[in-house]
């Protein structure tokens, strides 16, 4: 992937001043709400001038606003409709959605639809059944596939899931994280074993996860449902006997509809 | 808006590649999921050799991707990372949510967080009970305020809604739709009376909504929260009696913690 985009990037046909833009709407990340004209420079490596003129553009163009007092920039709602666009374009998520919901009323716990983006699982849909934590309900949210993406990478052949280990930044985000490729791999194969993956607080202490890949009819992969629970109320042997059932007979519903 | 935006246009700051690019990211939108070279010069008016230099540039950033055998574009997952930068952002949207939670719970319907921007409203959270639609459990849809904002609009001055009701296009959706400027007016004097706002199958045949604008503490309008119901259940004085307490007490536990 870096080594395909770095060839793009040479291309001729390449829009060098569109992807200095993007990248200038990409620093508003997680840790960057609102950032001022020298936040900017700092963050891109953009120059003074070229940050001007980038937050002058996307200000017109709807996508920041200026705080008139702060002088700080921030996203504005009109980000969220580039999200839409592609949801309501996805037949997965139209097919998926009716039996996500299913799957949380009968479970009474929250219930997500993600998919694999480079080395990240990116969700989809997120029906929170309770509020673990704001980023537990929000789409669009990416995490780190070695840890979050399990039950999707047990799809692919061992070389191309080495290649996602390998180029992930497998960082602990808990005491819990497997991080190691090794153990990883053995993971991946009980996946493959079982047909889903249980995942204990890799990402979230006291947070429980079962999830199920989602192939269509091709047996190409194309997202993996999680059900998420506490770790508390749901035990692992508990989730494997009553919430793992439930897991793959939905993923198994929406897969024969793709 | 489209004045302030011309004249922003104007200014040697713009980066017109800049808007060439977004241009094309658009015109992904709900009636064109997959696009080719020859229908993205129709759509978007640009050439075909800026069509391929700026498809070549979304490609390698990673918001495009095109199908080997088709040679047709579509938006990729990565467009939802963006949506959820700003989500996680708005302070709103991480006080509101375990409160919309708490009212899906009590009411057994469909709970919405929606902010006003430009002529539309945009929705943040949606906290879908059953499945009306599938548009009605995706965030990021935009709707037009003029039917589907006026707990919001309430709160503005009247030269502020007139300017927004005329910019807008105010197509009937429904034969329901109340399009006239006129009879907006007098439904947005009853809201700003009750406090609260229904709306009967404005915009979804079978669908009734109730909402109530959220405020800061300085008083200024941030978004209004919607709760929709079957209208077959729920008829008017029913969701008047019922859910609107809780839209309002809903909205109110919210504008004080903001």
């Amino acid at each position: 992937m870096v080594k395909k985009e770095k060839t793009k990037r040479d291309n001729p046909l390449f829009v060098a001043s569109l992807e200095k833009g993007v990248v200038l709407l990409e620093a508003f990340d997680e840790g960057h709400r609102r950032l001022g004209l020298n936040d900017l420079v700092k963050l891109t490596g953009l120059n003074k001038s070229a940050v001007q003129r980038f937050l002058h553009t996307w200000v017109a163009l709807g996508y920041l606003s200026k705080n008139a007092e702060t002088k700080l920039y921030r996203l504005t709602p009109k980000v969220m409709s580039l999200g839409y666009n592609f949801l309501r374009g996805e037949r997965l998520v139209e097919v998926a959605t009716p039996f996500l919901l299913d799957a949380r009323e009968r479970t009474g716990n929250s219930v997500y639809l993600g998919t694999l983006y480079d080395t990240s699982i990116i969700y989809l849909i997120r029906l929170p059944q309770r509020l673990l934590l704001l980023e537990g309900t929000l789409p669009g949210r990416r995490v780190p596939a070695f840890c979050g993406g399990r039950a999707f990478l047990s799809c692919l052949d061992d070389t191309e899931i080495l290649s996602i280990l390998d180029r992930s930044n497998r960082s602990a985000i808990t005491p819990y994280t497997i991080t190691d490729i090794d153990e990883n791999m053995r993971e991946i194969a009980t996946v493959r074993e079982k047909g889903f993956c249980i995942s204990q607080q890799e990402q979230l202490m006291g947070e429980i996860a079962v999830s199920a890949p989602v192939r269509d009819l091709q047996g190409v992969p194309r997202a993996a449902i999680y059900i998420s629970a506490r770790i508390t109320e749901w035990p692992p042997d508990r989730v494997e006997s009553e919430l793992a059932p439930i897991a793959l007979e939905t993923a198994g519903i929406i897969s024969r509809q793709l």
